[in-house]
């Protein structure tokens, strides 16, 4: 099983508060010795639409590596690209969605003119290239979205080359139910898929299982203590959390070699500049553990 | 599907703050309109050990029934079957633990004396009873607990003449995998078998799927507003929402008879007293949610 750490980007370009560029590095250099096989550590998209992540070039000059952990970045478009391989990127992610609408609001873009976008930067690469294809299920403005829209955009994708896709719930709102309609749709496909869950609703760790146990999925985007929250409700869950994903995996026998005490400690990097306590629930249990261990005996409180 | 509500109980015995009884008799009257089966709405325990329930005469005597709801309240003893019958339950729940050391530590009795403690109980009762066997996966002082354990408990509660079971992660801490070996071991039951998930490591719904999925389990006990908390880790979540149960279970096709919305509705009756808000995935989003419903567009946040 592999997890490709997402909250650098996908996390932080969701929170509010800015924080520091050493603070983004150190974060980095954590999640590094977690065990986690990639991680997406920023986005060269312009400073004008996602400003907290303006520090791109200096986050990646300031990291340590650890050997053998993929860094990534996601890019917009060759000038991203160009940013992006001059920093060292390992990887780089494009992305589009299966909604044409929640592309036309997102990047100001049909789906075709998001992913003509991409030909150059996909032709011209030196380092595998990720394709996001969002919106997968729900969409904020169309509700459901068919699975045909998204093999469409998978296929299109494939044929321009990318190397791997990750397959992304945006809104958080699907159920196993659907996650098998849609895995029943696009499976196989002649590159590997990742899928990236949401917990807006409360369903991801069982969609996880859900795709893991009957479709054997074996690659799942996370981010350490939930970083992120949504964009679409605020104070509702964003990401699923990396160590609850964990958790659940491992609990049922699936090697993840991710440590799980090291993924809540790196998210205390951030914490404070979260303006709120982090969202996993292993961080909460492990804030909120008596510290003599003892559960609360004698509360008179059953089940 | 039948979804049996424990907020009333065993979400507020949890709750630091008191709420009025006035509040708690509306809570169980927006309660009983939500078209959830069941609701557990105090307990005839000692107010010397669940202060927060010691109103439980003027509870029930205050509420309105709603035709074809069972009004149903946990009792510990003869004295609190007394009080139940008398206050007109229409269902008792007796409680004892799979754990010996969570029975010792939680009522200061084995697990066996405590099942004596019911023999007189079910004997005398002229309502159904209920029967929950909690810490039947993990148990906070024991570590993991063995299904065969939980079977042995299961097996002299039926022979006393229980009318169901509960079977609880009190902890909240299973995998849908230890969800299967409990499962596998403890199925069939000369008696209906109702699951009782806490969701403090997430993995809650995922544990409905699997046990409603694989096993047919059709009973689910659940809190509005995932009302509750952990007593064994302060800020954990405890009881899985009921509005996050039903909606995972509707958004996969079965049918509960639950409104969603009144879900939610009811819990905002006790929301201004428990110094934070509700702590359900759909309350988040319901609170969160911009009201134009524009859902955050043109914020250059994919994925």
């Amino acid at each position: 099983m592999k997890i490709v750490e997402v909250a650098p980007r996908d996390g932080l370009q969701n929170e509010k508060s800015a924080v520091p560029t050493a603070e983004k590095i150190a974060f980095v250099d954590a999640l590094g010795k977690t065990g986690v096989a990639e991680i997406e550590i920023t986005s060269f998209v312009s400073p004008r639409w996602v400003p907290q992540l303006s520090d791109a070039e200096d986050v990646f000059a300031g990291i340590t590596r650890s050997p053998g952990v993929v860094y990534s970045a996601l890019v917009p478009n060759e000038k991203g690209m160009d940013r992006a391989e001059a920093s060292g990127a390992d990887k780089i992610s494009v992305f589009t969605a299966a909604s044409q609408t929640f592309n036309r609001f997102n990047i100001n873009a049909t789906t075709e003119e998001s992913i003509e976008r991409f030909r150059p930067v996909i032709r011209r690469s030196t380092v595998p290239v990720r394709g996001y294809v969002s919106t997968a299920i729900w969409c904020p403005y169309e509700e459901r979205v068919a699975p045909r829209a998204v093999l469409d955009v998978m296929e299109r994708l494939v044929d321009l080359g990318v190397n791997e896709l990750s397959i992304a719930d945006t809104v958080g709102k699907a159920s196993p139910d659907e996650v098998r309609r849609l895995l029943d749709v696009i499976l196989p496909c002649d590159v590997p898929v990742a899928l990236h869950f949401h917990d807006t609703y409360g369903m991801a760790v069982a969609n996880a299982f859900t795709a893991w146990g009957e479709y054997g999925i074996d690659t799942f985007d996370s981010s350490a203590g939930a970083l992120g929250g949504c964009p679409y409700a605020t104070g509702a869950t964003g990401n699923i959390a990396t160590e609850d994903l964990v958790f659940a995996l491992t609990a049922s026998g699936v090697q993840t070699g991710v440590d799980l005490d090291a993924v809540v400690e790196a998210a205390k990097v951030i914490e404070p500049y979260l303006g709120r306590s982090i969202g996993s629930h292993l961080g909460m249990v492990k804030r909120g553990a008596p510290p003599d261990g003892d559960g609360g005996r004698g509360t008179g409180r059953p089940t």
